[in-house]
């Protein structure tokens, strides 16, 4: 296999916004910021598919620190960390509980002596897990002011309580895939829809981070749930504000017929309501094992009330043409597989599950696109300086 | 030291039946497959010796998926990895469950995207460790095929229910450094015999992997063990079938001393009888803890009637000149040592301790050979660039 | 960034004492070693500040054995590794037991054949850290004596029962920075005293390892605790005798004041009494869980009696124009912070949290530059080599 350099020549364009800067939240992110990050990401794709290495680091850590358990976003990132020459150190503090101030301040300094960057993922505490990435943040910046690190780590968002970047970039790069670009997810209408599933307190990250960033693409969104699961106010408002500036639509409606209703796009998939996942972040702080145990099983008969709330095929008949792009961030609670009864029949799983693999696909490329324009001021120069590499061909299956 | 370059050229072989297949069960792969798997590990070993580095990949991720505790497998799988510049990301589902269709197929998928080996260890349950491994490995298939994955995972059989590849191979490997070459094995006798441990539930793999391999290498091979001490019935008769093709034997009886008799190379291991291990599995599958118990009690006091199936100096001077090479998989349980009474006398042991810590020392080699023949088609030019590669001396303790 | 090549000659020094010397105990090392490693962490960092990357391993384990917690350390050993071009691989034992000499021997070769450093740390233990750490050094001796390895990884002490030499090394640099030399620290006063802690069963080894490492560089060292909270004899002893050959002075004294008195340098940090480390030992050893929490009761019950030992704003006041510096090993006992009555108090440590976060950021390149004399015999001319070497740049901040 002999690449063509000039079929490899990348317009990743600028990382103003990116280079230096966390990536928590992508609506603190430009426009062009976020297309960076989309580039580069596919120009990472491209050159691994090409067999070569787009290896930047000689050395370098990146830090994990999962709050909640993970598969995929570990592996991703992983994946992402090592594409580049990073080496993962997880940092394993225990899982339930909330640090304290003067302790992230002082571990936040320890672990980063030597690290380029740091992936949380603490989506468990409702108005916790995005402070404490910024509590981490400030301990980092006010550690390199100091002299005591010689460089200041990057911070990613591998999940919080309000948004979830890596899976809604992810998501936005396989509509952009499937869709042609960017500019054709103009006017297409998606459908972010609750569903019903037998277990409780899932984050709203996923819910809010796909109305806060395909608002901004002039996209048509429909935000459906059933009374009570309302997400956080300030994203749903934000949203809105979003669709008007990006020339889409915003819309909150009590119908999954009606969200699905000529949908090009649908993801329907379940969160706890905003009010139960408040009373829950105080029990969890309060350690109140019997309180959160009545939380449960109250929350799971209400949802039971909303078994109707499920993806089947005749749902998907009433979206465009009958054949909207179904995604879901996985695993998806699929009924008579996974469980009795869930977000999603076994025969619509089934038909979009390549489509589903791909969407996920993506991830390992995103999060390594924010670890490298976070590192890298100009990743266009850098892309372009390791297509021509020959020298770094990884793997040579001759 | 400056290496002679043309003293290092290698011979490596052909690998068809290796580029790009899994390695599940020695009894598959063709004896030219298995010399070059012997051949590059060698070449391997070699190159380190010679302080030469012979990484070939710039980064890639080796999976690791232990479903049983090890701690020297882990270790020879990681060196392996590293050896060749691949980083061990470890896939953790807690070890005592057996998953499910659905689940395998989409963790296949997920954990693959930049992954270049998957090592799987799955002993546990007669009938699903190999099994598991076909499992994922059809899930990657597919996966490959839908064109979710840039690149097919290899997948390699850590020890499965049936095979214990790169042990047996590493005990191969040792055989021809020992007895000179593979030709001189020939004529050879090996003994393979249960022997008493005080323990239960030890897995089938390794006494199946031996006389499923070593019956291809035209020895007479003896397979000692107590009446309901026996093996699966399918590697039995492959076994006889192979010693014939081989142009070498192969012998159930039912008497250590008759195994060890004129032995040029004995192999006192203990293992649980094949019915039991069918219905620990049952037990097992059920979660049934009392059953369990109950069975560990009777197949532990059925143990105890063989308290004489032990390795001592009587019976190897019952061997070829009465100095037979004595082999383990290590940890042995040495009478009076690690255990009151069990597999091996200590003076026995302790005579051997150096010829067996040299058996284990080319398991990292043989898995390293296993992983660098699944993804370069041609090692032979790969390993000679490497041998001529000055540049890529790893340390100089100049 | 164009570093000036000249600028960055480094005179590392010999590393007579180091190279393929484990590092157990600083006073087994000589002074000029001593100061090859320091000079070596110095370059090290200088490197990694300039951004060119130090890397020397192509591929190789740094094993990392933790018999106790650990965050900081870990983090340090394992940035140390990858700085290098060594991967970490944890062996975990499990935490509490005392392994046996024959599993110690055998595991010890087992992980070790593509290994080439092992980093301990067994502090829980009185009478047990080093001496383990000195059976993993001899079994791996013999096995590659034997030819069962094709080198012999070196040791590093993570912290023992008797000495902590990364964190006495790392201060050591750190002091060297602070007062400008190793020759400006003659005649400065250090005072390594016990402080209050609500905890119990702290180790000993950090001022163990103060003493017996500051004693040697003629620094006037007062060691001070309340009656009752000795340390290890020979290592008591061996300060006085160095103190003597240093030119420097050794004394104890029963009151924090008197050692803080015209101090330069202040070191208060709790421990447990020899005489409760020896019996916890013993009752560690039987697992006697009720008479450890006896243990735990009484030794927590007389530590309140010294609640007057905290580094207070008026015993700073004492110390050499009331601006000795403050050290800490981390995390402190901080009073009103982490705990109600502690080691020190809040103003106290927030004025010196800088110097004492870079006191902490000195261990990495110190436990790398053991790594690294360990295995090159030259390290003035490896590091010479990476100085030159624009080729490895490892990241462009363009």
């Amino acid at each position: 296999m002999n690449p063509n350099i000039n079929e490899l020549r990348t317009k990743s364009g600028s990382s103003a916004d990116l280079f230096g800067k966390d990536f928590l939240l992508t609506w603190e992110k430009s426009r062009e910021a976020l297309e960076t990050n989309l580039n580069v990401a596919e120009d990472l794709k491209m050159l691994r598919d090409k067999n070569i290495s787009p290896r930047c680091f000689d050395s370098g850590l990146a830090i994990s620190q999962f709050r909640d358990n993970s598969t995929r976003t570990r592996f991703s990132f992983a994946s992402a960390a090592n594409l580049l020459g990073l080496a993962v150190q997880d940092l394993d503090e225990g899982k339930s509980q909330i640090a304290h101030g003067e302790t992230v301040r002082e571990t936040s300094a320890m672990i980063s002596f030597l690290s380029d960057i740091i992936g949380i993922r603490d989506d468990m505490f409702l108005g916790a897990g995005n402070t404490y990435m910024r509590e981490v943040g400030s301990a980092l910046d006010e550690a390199f002011a100091d002299g005591v690190l010689p460089q200041r780590p990057g911070i990613i968002n591998l999940q919080c309580d309000i948004d979830h970047p890596t899976q809604s970039m992810a998501d936005l790069l396989h509509l952009k895939n499937v869709f042609g670009s960017l500019e054709n997810l103009k006017g297409k209408k998606i459908a972010m829809t609750w569903a019903y599933s037998p277990s409780y307190g899932k984050p709203l990250s996923v819910p809010q981070g796909i109305i806060g960033l395909m608002t901004r693409f002039g996209m048509e969104v429909d935000l459906a749930y059933p009374e009570g699961y309302g997400l956080i106010p300030e994203v749903v408002e934000l949203s809105g504000k979003q669709a008007m500036v990006s020339g889409g639509s915003f819309r909150i409606v009590n119908s999954m017929e009606e969200a699905f209703s000529g949908a090009d796009i649908v993801y329907p998939k379940s969160w706890a309501p905003f009010h139960v996942m408040q009373r829950r972040t105080e029990l969890l702080r309060k350690s109140d094992h019997d309180g959160l145990k009545g939380l449960e099983k109250e929350c799971l008969a209400n949802n039971a009330r909303f078994k109707g709330w499920e993806c089947t095929e005749e749902k998907m008949k009433l979206t465009k043409d009958g054949k909207a792009l179904y995604m879901h961030c996985l695993p998806a609670d699929i009924s008579g597989v996974s469980c009795k009864e869930g977000e999603v029949t076994a025969t619509v799983f089934e038909r979009y599950r390549v489509p589903l693999y791909k969407q996920a696909g993506f991830k390992p490329y995103i999060i390594a696109a924010m670890m490298l324009t976070n590192r890298f001021e100009n990743p266009t120069v850098l892309l372009n300086d390791l297509c021509g590499n020959k020298q770094r061909m990884n793997r040579c299956y001759r």
